[in-house]
């Protein structure tokens, strides 16, 4: 894998390029308000439903930009990477739609649902036992043998640049934003928020939102050191893992802050949403809406955008 | 209770009105579409989402048009209803928002999340035994002390006529439907659907669906007499009440069929749509869903319309 350096950090140039690659592939999905949590929240939410875009979650922008900016001479060797969750699926149908095969690493623990959508869109799966140097280690022996490009679900400038593009849409649909709020795991949709808000009006804050089980962005920040995401016990599946050097620096230099959340206010936020909006969305996307509830004074009667980052849930496991 | 005759058909001129009347009171929900799901079904489908109206369910514009219809020397000594269901929340929030008061019967053995519903909306809920006698000796006295008009849920002109309005609203978003298809229970929504679809546009078919736990209305179209809904054991809570002689009157007119559908094949209809469209939609909206993959033959390649009654789920009891 190459170091990636600062020439790597996207502009909100990069990520309008991004946008016209990707607009024909991806769902744009409609901004959604409630006027029975705003009263609760006693804020202007606009939440944006990346709840309902392609595979149901925002990944599936990174993984199409990634994709489609490979040159022809490296694509068709394939793709591969190691996920058990939203960026396997995404980066597999990806792939399948521009007709080049996927190679994913999954753990052989991951849920059976996660296995299937993956298997679903054609990828080519292979399991390995559920550490991280086990994953490393296949995905190397799978790249030798193949060829296949890495795609790294948020340490790549192409993915991330295409998870900004949710921020621009949001932009696009709702004026005079004071706050954008998104969750925080590796950084990858948190780092192309941030970028594309505030170049596009430095006035508005941008927070990361992070359960307090899984603090590794916030302690990272504060200390100015990375830390590990060690063994995190938390319901948002989506976010254990940890900041990579290009997005730690991404977010460190462009955002306001991590907020952090007490785990069972994560169930209370989801069901909130699932009763008053009649929406399905997963525990990460709650996240930054009990980090509103945490904090209502940084948000009282503010516009604010909320990124629901995606609404894949185990019906059978729900966390109530 | 007054008896009511022909003259109480609606027309689409009637329906028209009714819009024109709620229009500024309710949401204009949306049509969404899901190419998974259309590929399993083999149909177009255009889904109509009341499960995003106020209260989650098509319920509201039947009752907001009801309680706006009344003349101010009746309106001011209020509404009442009984009804343990979407309607009584539907009339609550209806009447709060004239500045009437509402009374609503429920049986007291009343889902504890429904009867917070509608006291949330500032009703005044008198609770009596669960029988139909008992529900209607309550309301009754309830009349007689406070002079309350009874706005029942579907043995209504104007409520069939603001059911309608949902079907105005998707043939004004989607051209050239070959089907409707609507959940009948006591067939408030289905009259109010046929009559649109069937003056704007007689080609079009349009199709009821219903539990085969609760198929009366099925038996009763078939036999040409309205039977009881006796005892009905079906998660379609939506629909356990029976035809009245006007939906009767309309349905038997206007209606292409009843479709009926197992028991089992409801809650993995909703399910589907919870996985894949990742909107909450209640049992009840299951069963059109049901229906269509119940009839491939029928449906196979056609653009049907499909109402989505309601999104009010007891989330603590889901049926798998």
């Amino acid at each position: 894998m190459q170091p990636l350096t600062e020439s790597h950090k996207p502009s909100i140039a990069d990520i309008e390029g991004a946008y016209t690659t990707i607009k024909s592939e991806i769902h744009r999905t409609p901004i959604l308000t409630c006027r029975g949590i705003n009263s609760i929240l006693n804020a202007n939410i606009f939440f944006k439903c990346e709840n309902f875009q392609k595979v149901g979650a925002f990944k599936y922008r990174g993984a199409t930009n990634a994709v489609l900016n490979l040159p022809l001479s490296e694509a068709k060797f394939g793709v591969a990477t190691h996920s058990s969750g939203n960026h396997a699926a995404a980066l597999a149908l990806a792939a399948a739609k521009r007709g080049i095969p996927a190679y994913i690493v999954m753990p052989d623990n991951a849920p059976s649902i996660k296995k299937k959508a993956v298997a679903g869109y054609g990828a080519t799966i292979t399991f390995c036992p559920p550490t991280q140097q086990a994953r490393e280690e296949t995905l190397g022996q799978i790249q030798k043998e193949t060829g296949a490009a890495f795609i790294h679900p948020y340490n790549n400038h192409n993915v991330i640049c295409g998870q900004g593009t949710t921020t621009l849409e949001l932009f696009e649909d709702v004026s005079d934003l004071d706050i954008v709020i998104a969750p925080v795991g590796g950084g990858g949709l948190l780092s192309g928020t941030a970028t594309y808000a505030k170049e596009k009006n430095p006035s508005v804050k941008v927070y990361g939102a992070e359960p307090a089980n899984a603090d590794d962005a916030y302690r990272s920040l504060r200390d100015g050191t990375i830390y590990p995401s060690v063994n995190p016990k938390t319901i948002a599946d989506g976010l254990l893992t940890s900041l990579c050097p290009l997005t730690y620096s991404i977010i460190s230099a462009k955002c306001d802050g991590i907020l952090t959340v007490p785990e069972d206010t994560i169930a209370n936020a989801m069901r909130m949403v699932w009763e008053r909006m009649k929406i399905i969305i997963e525990p990460s996307s709650a996240v930054p809406i009990a980090a509103i509830m945490a904090n209502p004074s940084l948000f009282r009667e503010q516009r604010v955008g909320v990124i629901i980052s995606g609404g894949n849930v185990d019906l059978d496991n729900l966390p109530w």
